[in-house]
C-alpha cells in the first residue's frame, strides 16, 4: 500500500503553463479525478483511469480520491489554475477534517499552478505589482453581505483587487451589484482589466475605466482585476500595459 | 531588429516549478538579466549572455533589458516567483513609461510563474483557500503607516494574509511591530505559517498560534501566512494540514 494524492493545479489553460512537477504526478498516476472540462485536459494513456465529474459537487469527488488513495492508488486531483485558490485542495482538507481518523495520515501533497489572476496580470502587464486581495465574488459559500463588506474594505486599503467566479447564469445580480459598489467607493477612474479565457485559443483581455465596465463583461470564465488608485496605464499601438507601481509616496 | 524582453518567473527555486514557457524563453535569449542569485538558477551556454546585478537597482536594470531589447536582442529578465508579485513585472513597466516614447512599441511579455506564497500555502495544505490578500511589509518603497493601515483592514474583512519580504536586517523592527499590530486586531489565536526556502534543499516550515510568532522567525528567505478567523489546524502525525475552508456561515 504505497498510495498518495497530489492535489495538482493545471493553470489556466496552455500546456506550456504546467509545471514539470504536475506532469511528473499525472505520468505516475493511477487515476485522476476532477471536474470534466479539467479532466479533459489530461492525455489519456493505458493504465490511466479518468473520472470527470459535474461541478458542486466538490466534497464527494475529495471523498471518492481519499477513498482510492486509502486503497493503495495513485490519485491526481485536477484543478485549473492553483488547486489552493477557490479551488480543490481547500476542499480536500474539508473532507479529510470531517473523515475517519486514518486519511490524516494519508500521503497528501498539493502541487501549485498558474493561479488566473497571475496570468491575467501578465498578459495586462503588471497590475499586481502592489499590495493586492483575491475575492471570490461567488454567493454560493458565503453571505453576500461579506462580499460587499470586503469590497468596501479592499477598496480603503487600496489594494488592487482580483475577481474569481464573477458572475454565473445562476446568479447574474451579484456582479452588477459589485460593480456598483465599487464605483461607489473608489470612483469612475481605475481601470478594470477582463481577461476570458488566458492562455487558450478564444483568450480575450479588455481594459476599461470602472465608469464603463458592464455587468456582461464578465462570465464563469473571467476573472477581473481593478487596479488600486496608483495604477497606471501605458497607451501603446495595441493593447495598452496596465501595471501598479511599486512605490507609493506618503 | 526582431528582439524581445520577456520578464519571466523562475518560480520558488526547485526546477520542476519552471513552466515550460519560461524554459523555452530562457532556451532562445540572447540575454539574461536579473539579481544575482536568480541569474545563477539560469544555466549557461554558449550564445547566452548572463548579465546579474546587486538588489535594489531594479530601475537600472529594466533600462539596461530595455536598451538591449531595442537593439534587437531576445532579453530575459528573471524573478523569482512570479514577475508580477512584488519583483521585476512593475518596474519594467516603470521604466517604459518614464522611457522614449518607442520603447512602448517593444515586444514584451511577462512569463508568470509560481510565487512564494502560493508554494508556501501549498506545502501547508490550503491556507489561502479562502478570500485573502498579499502585503509587501518592506517600506522601502511605502510609508510604514499605509503598511499598518492595510494590515488592521485585512483583519477588519477577515481575510487570510501572505506577508513578503517580512524582516531584513536594515529594518527589522517592522515585522515586529506588524506581529503586534495583528496580535491587537486578531487575538492569539489564528495560525501563522513561516515557510522558508520553499523547495529549495533548506527549505523549512513552522506552524505557530499568532501569540507564538516571533520577529526571529523570518528574514527576507521567508514568505509568512496568517490565517483567517475561520482557518483550521488538523493535526496528524508530522507537519499539521492547514487549511480555510471555502464556505463562511453568515
Amino acid at each position: 500500500m504505497s498510495g498518495w494524492l497530489a492535489i495538482a493545479g493545471l493553470g489556466p489553460g496552455d500546456a506550456a503553463l504546467v509545471t514539470p512537477e504536475v506532469s511528473a504526478a499525472l505520468a505516475e498516476a493511477t487515476d485522476v479525478v476532477g471536474y470534466i472540462p479539467y479532466v479533459a485536459r489530461v492525455a489519456e494513456r493505458e493504465g490511466l483511469r479518468l473520472h470527470a465529474s459535474d461541478n458542486r459537487v466538490e466534497v464527494d469527488r475529495a471523498q471518492h480520491a481519499l477513498r482510492m488513495c486509502a486503497e493503495g492508488k495513485r490519485v491526481v486531483v485536477v484543478s485549473s489554475g492553483d488547486p489552493g485558490v477557490f479551488a480543490m485542495a481547500a476542499a480536500v482538507f474539508e473532507a479529510v477534517e470531517d473523515g475517519p481518523e486514518e486519511w490524516r495520515d494519508l500521503d497528501i501533497r498539493v502541487l501549485p499552478g498558474i493561479t488566473a489572476m497571475l496570468a491575467a496580470a501578465a498578459k495586462a502587464g503588471a497590475p499586481l505589482g502592489h499590495d493586492f486581495c483575491a475575492i471570490n465574488l461567488s454567493d454560493n459559500l458565503k453571505p453576500w453581505a461579506l462580499i460587499e463588506k470586503r469590497l468596501r474594505l479592499a477598496v480603503e486599503a487600496d489594494f488592487a483587487m482580483a475577481f474569481y467566479n464573477p458572475r454565473s447564469k445562476s446568479r447574474p445580480e451579484g456582479f452588477t451589484r459589485a460593480l456598483e459598489v465599487l464605483r461607489a467607493a473608489a470612483g469612475d477612474a481605475r481601470p478594470v482589466i477582463f481577461a476570458r479565457a488566458v492562455s487558450r485559443a478564444d483568450e480575450s483581455l479588455r481594459v476599461v475605466p470602472l465608469t464603463y465596465a458592464t455587468p456582461e463583461m464578465a462570465d464563469m470564465q473571467t476573472v477581473v482585476l481593478v487596479g488600486s488608485s496608483t495604477t497606471r496605464i501605458i497607451d501603446r499601438d495595441g493593447a495598452p500595459f496596465v501595471y501598479t507601481p511599486r512605490k507609493v509616496v506618503a
